[in-house]
């Protein structure tokens, strides 16, 4: 059955899920690259921005899964660009190239109305700007039988997880303190939520858990 | 030199190092024993227990370690029993029985002066009513070159973080959901503080990281 995920879903010790200041040189906020200092060495990183090698232990393993059986994506404004506000023109086509990772239809969430940009590589952006119950929708039927990933950012997460719609979370703990930036759990009971840790396997850079909804505490 | 610790300190994915509502049946708060899964099978936990056995893995080196030079200890009220304000009477001892696992001096932060207590095996709790600097310099005092370890509560690791007071801290992430409770990040900012990982190590149950203040981000 079609699920709704977040997967490979970087987190600090002290859970926060991107650094703050986000910019145009700074895409997951200050120090935000730290948090995907297990993905960036892997095989799976490395093949989708074609410098081929890489690694293919457990990071890379996770990195991969978080790739499979996806039917559609969705991602708050912030991931998918600097630019806040109404759009100034279209050039702002995201921070991936002509070519970005997803190859599938991608709804960004926003409040200021786009048409869909075709992307290489079959990438499909769809602006959404009647909230994220609609994003959902949408990506849910475009994606079929597969499922609906929720990229991020953390803000992004949040309001779906309040909101009861995710189902399953690949969250990747790395050792590091970012101190401030945007709490993946600050004022969630995911407890409460019913969500529990599945799986869980450490590598050399980080501690993968898998937490899945399993019906209330 | 003597260094001001906290060791063997258990927290969850979502920052919590105690469950909500700590009472007589529920030292460590409600599923609070869950932040512990890694330390209840230990050699070292059963050897303190008297019940002989227990692993010897990664969990084991670093229960071991955690109690090795310890020359003084400190906790707040909260860790040493459930009672709240005045002491009704001196029969409350804490948790531990006649026989306590500290073995050296122990010094209980409380508003509540009360004498000091002998127990078996060394330990000596020491009711210290003047607050946590003072605390600090009679366990130094006492520790002489050893170091001193805060055990806890999270309350009153917090307090002597805000306080700057902490030179290492050695953290065990369990893949648990608390919720809520007691959170030991919230609205500190280890990073600014100085605070970075410099030892990691992951086991089949939890991930040990140990922090070290390196003297400003």
């Amino acid at each position: 059955m079609s699920k709704v995920i977040v997967a490979a879903f970087g987190v600090s010790m002290d859970g926060f899920a991107a650094g703050p200041d986000q910019s145009l040189e700074n895409p997951l906020g200050v120090r935000g690259t730290e948090l995907m200092g297990w993905f960036f060495p892997t095989k799976t990183f490395n093949d989708m921005h074609g410098d081929g090698g890489g690694t293919t232990g457990v990071d890379n393993e996770f990195a991969a899964r978080s790739f499979v059986n996806i039917g559609a994506w969705i991602m708050g404004r912030n991931m998918f660009g600097p630019i806040r506000g109404p759009w100034p023109d279209e050039s702002w086509k995201g921070w991936w190239g002509p070519n970005p990772p997803y190859h599938v239809p991608t709804f960004v969430l926003t409040h200021h109305a786009r048409p869909p940009l075709e992307m290489e590589g079959g990438t499909r952006f769809i602006f959404v700007t009647d909230g994220i119950q609609s994003a959902l929708r949408q990506a849910k039927e475009a994606a079929g039988k597969k499922d609906v990933r929720i990229g991020g950012g953390t803000s992004t997460v949040r309001q779906y997880l309040q909101a009861g719609l995710i189902d399953e979370m690949h969250l990747v703990l790395s050792p590091v303190l970012m101190g401030k930036g945007e709490n993946l759990f600050a004022g969630l009971d995911l407890h409460v939520m019913g969500f529990k840790c599945v799986e869980r396997a450490a590598s050399e850079k980080a501690t993968h858990v898998v937490l899945k909804k399993t019906g209330g505490a």
